[in-house]
């Protein structure tokens, strides 16, 4: 069984996240008393992940409401400066803050806020699995599929969105074999995504990320399913960084590409990908390399986290609502 | 000013080779006294870059002649076993060895060798400056160019195939922004081409290999230029794997795919890229991550050095002896 990636402690009035930065090597888990502690943990990717945010954000939310609806507005500030990309973590604050100010009294709103934390992870679970019946269908009896990052258990509330879609297939009697870009700089692919699939007993290779051309090309491949972050109105959508060059090398071989996520990835006030905000991290995450070698810092680094690929590239949309294909037009959720 | 490659100590008998390892934090150069310590050299990547090693391998056949024919013989054995898909190592040995053949006597064979050896190096300089000035007038007067890998100084006897025709570029008064892939899973572009082309005082960025797409479509690109480490007859090549991937996406992006390489990169008995056999090396390379984490050794890893790609993603070769387009018909050089 993979960790649970987030669990709220009642015990302790705490949410223990799954420690993602040091996976598989150390499993442990990291625990956060107040939202400082969840938004630090957002920003330094101990849990990473567009539906794992939201959902830590929620309870980050919970963590503050004790002190009552002033300290909640400024909680939702500060967790919605964490990151900029994914837009389930602003889709859930934005829930948690709503149901906060119509409370308004801080008697009783802990409890309330808890139970729609509770609920907002539940739901991404079902919905995962709504996704995985959905999408299963998509894939041939016999499957050599590819993911890249880790749109899996460790990046949801639990089972996966890609590879959601992967195991659902697996439980109705298809053979998969499964690849996964290890994804640079962070390894999400070869760290948690390998680990977790391993885990559940699947035939896992892990391939550098400028290796999937060539194994398209070599070895043959039937798809391509990666999350997202943030898919835009047209369809358009943004995930981690590589996803968008593996679309145009899935095209180019003729492999289909499906993009798999929650109702809450979309943004519906999102006209086209243009317009959607592109992360930028440190350039440590591009620097510090195995053998205790760095790169040094008159050499410059550019480390986007994130690209958008276009809508024509997918071949089909999997979401909890069910298989859309081009041209794609999501309204609000 | 990069330091040298490769270097013959005449006062010790040896061959130095700088350490490329350690690049760019540790700057050491490991001795050779032997064929054997070339050819381990060779094989864990102390020397690398298809020129480079045929050199190596060159003044390995130098160091086994004072022992005469039945040595070199030998030694050409195993210096070609070292690695399998650069054709420069073969094509040096083969030179080397039809030398020592013709001379058969220990006497005086060591002198003629070290001076083949020599002519191999300086050859290796003088093309990589003709490809310098074959390929500049390729590049607009601002002109920002992305390569893959190291085909630079350190892959050859010095000035570079890719890289010699950027710095032939600034040479010749253009204007050069250089972005290089990191390449993993040896990190050829950030250790050592970024280290190189950041020592001649270039403008110089690295990226992960899966941001290329992202570059060529939100910053914009002029130019992509690469090595190779054999050319087949139809113009197929072998390059550091991403190469094929990176082709695929410049293509997609209409942005001009160079491959610069010098003659004895040209295998003509080699009719088309299938035949070219590509090396698989230890998933070591892959397993062993920044910050003590290792991808346990239940997951599978594919790890192939190299990729091909086809002559029709090629917009120009950059040789010693020209510039050739599309359809390429390489005779033996």
């Amino acid at each position: 069984m993979v960790p649970e990636t987030l669990k709220w402690d009642p015990s302790g009035e705490s949410l223990l996240l799954l420690d993602q930065r040091t996976l598989p090597s150390v499993v442990r888990y990291v625990t956060c008393c107040n939202y400082h502690q969840v938004a630090e943990c957002i920003e330094n990717l101990t849990v990473r992940g567009a539906p794992a945010i939201g959902i830590a954000a929620a309870y980050g939310l919970v963590l503050a409401s004790s002190e009552g609806i002033d300290l909640v507005r400024k909680a939702a500030v500060r967790l919605a400066s964490t990151r900029p990309t994914a837009v389930n973590l602003f889709w859930a604050i934005t829930r948690m803050t709503n149901l906060a100010e119509r409370i308004k009294e801080t008697a009783g709103m802990k409890k309330m806020l808890l139970e729609e934390a509770n609920a907002i992870l539940n739901e991404d679970i079902n919905s995962n699995i709504s996704i995985g019946k959905n999408g299963q269908g998509l894939l041939p009896p016999s499957c050599r599929v590819l993911s890249h990052c880790n749109a899996g258990s460790l990046a949801t509330g639990g089972y996966g969105t890609a590879l959601g879609v992967i195991r659902a297939a697996r439980e109705s009697g298809k053979q998969l074999t499964v690849f996964l870009d290890e994804t640079r700089p962070v390894f999400q692919g070869s760290r948690l995504s390998a680990w977790e699939m391993a885990m559940d007993g699947f035939d896992v290779t892990v391939i550098c990320d400028s290796m999937a051309a060539s194994l398209m090309k070599t070895r043959g491949l039937d798809a391509v399913i990666v999350g997202a972050d943030r898919i835009a109105r047209n369809g358009d959508f943004a995930n981690k960084i590589g996803t968008y060059g593996l679309a145009v090398i899935a095209k180019e071989h003729g492999v289909p590409f499906y993009v798999a996520a929650p109702s809450s990835s979309i943004d519906s006030s999102v006209i086209s990908g243009e317009d959607i905000s592109i992360e930028e991290r440190s350039s440590e995450e591009v620097r510090v390399l195995p053998g205790g070698i760095r790169i040094p810092d008159e050499i410059k680094v550019w480390n986007p986290a994130f690209d958008v690929t276009p809508a024509l590239l997918v071949s089909a949309y999997i979401t909890d609502r069910g298989v859309f294909r081009y041209p794609f037009f999501f309204d609000d959720h």
